[in-house]
């Protein structure tokens, strides 16, 4: 995973050059109480890192062929004429896939922490574009960072349902994949509230 | 309902004297295609409302019970001195298990984006305790607004299948209410981000 992972451009997941995470260790322990994430949980999520890591590509085309579909969205990845950028596209696309395995299979430390926060960052002003040279809005609005919890969520579903897993096993996956976006989701939130966070 | 919510301290869901949201018709229309809420979630959203009618002090028993057993959670209800505020917390339960019926049963118009600005309003300095005149934390961080996407959707379900539907239709209900709290959540996020909406 490392060595593919090295080869995602813009992929600087545990890179020097970070900015550090504000969020503290207590603070990310709150927040998985208050999205319910327990031990069980952990294990769940791992299932689900298993069963995903050989369909990421086609999940992503689940999420792509939706964005592709909404030009209100797909337009934070358009350049000023209008037109999606399609090298912008695929980079970001290559790192949405091993944000799945991240999330899936990382522990959630402070490296973890800091790539959320870059990650987050991406989304604004602060970054967005940076990392790709892109010539595209200059911003991700919230409202849509947020209501992305219910598709990446919901489609999610049947590709854990594809590898013969019971349905107690298929639910429990899904369930810790619904409380690990929500919360990943909330640290996203992060540069765009200040102390409003 | 009306004569009900016209009771309902601090309720003015439709008053002449709140702010206008400045969530436009097509920022909303955006927002439900963007939660994949179409026509089958507005009828599924009815029923939902239907089914909770009369389980709206049950569900908001076992949200209370949440929030109480977490001392991070409870502590924005509560005094300079740490202790809960009683009256406040009656308050709120009184509004919130009627947004458990706004939700389900208003038409999503103007007067319902305005009062959820009130809502979004009510959760940061601007307006929090203000109703209630509560010496409580002067906001909600965001982060638990949003991680609050997971319990609020996930607790529901059981209330959802106690009237006899369908596996089926109690599924499409679920996903209604999530996709309609989702959309709520991001609603509520706009005063948090001001131009990063």
């Amino acid at each position: 995973m490392m060595e593919a992972a090295a080869e995602i451009p813009g992929y600087t997941y545990g890179s020097e050059g970070l900015q550090r995470s504000p969020v503290s260790d207590d603070d990310l322990e709150l927040l998985k109480q208050t999205v319910l994430f327990g031990e069980d949980d952990e294990r769940y999520l791992r299932m689900a890192g298993d069963v995903l890591r050989d369909q990421v590509e086609d999940v992503l085309d689940v999420w792509y062929g939706f964005v592709a579909a909404h030009p209100h969205l797909v337009r934070y990845f358009a350049g000023p004429d209008g037109a999606p950028i399609d090298a912008y596209l695929a980079r970001v696309r290559a790192r949405f896939g091993q944000w799945i395995r991240d999330l899936c299979e990382r522990p959630w430390d402070r490296a973890w922490l800091d790539y959320q926060e870059e990650i987050a960052l991406r989304h604004t002003p602060a970054k967005k574009n940076k990392t790709d040279e892109a010539d595209a809005p200059d911003r991700i609005p919230l409202r849509y960072v947020i209501a992305f919890v219910y598709p990446i969520t919901a489609t999610v579903r049947e590709f854990l349902a594809r590898k013969g897993h019971s349905e107690q096993e298929v639910d429990a996956m899904h369930q810790a994949w619904f409380k690990a976006v929500t919360l990943s989701v909330a640290l996203w939130s992060r540069p765009y509230a200040d102390d409003g966070w």
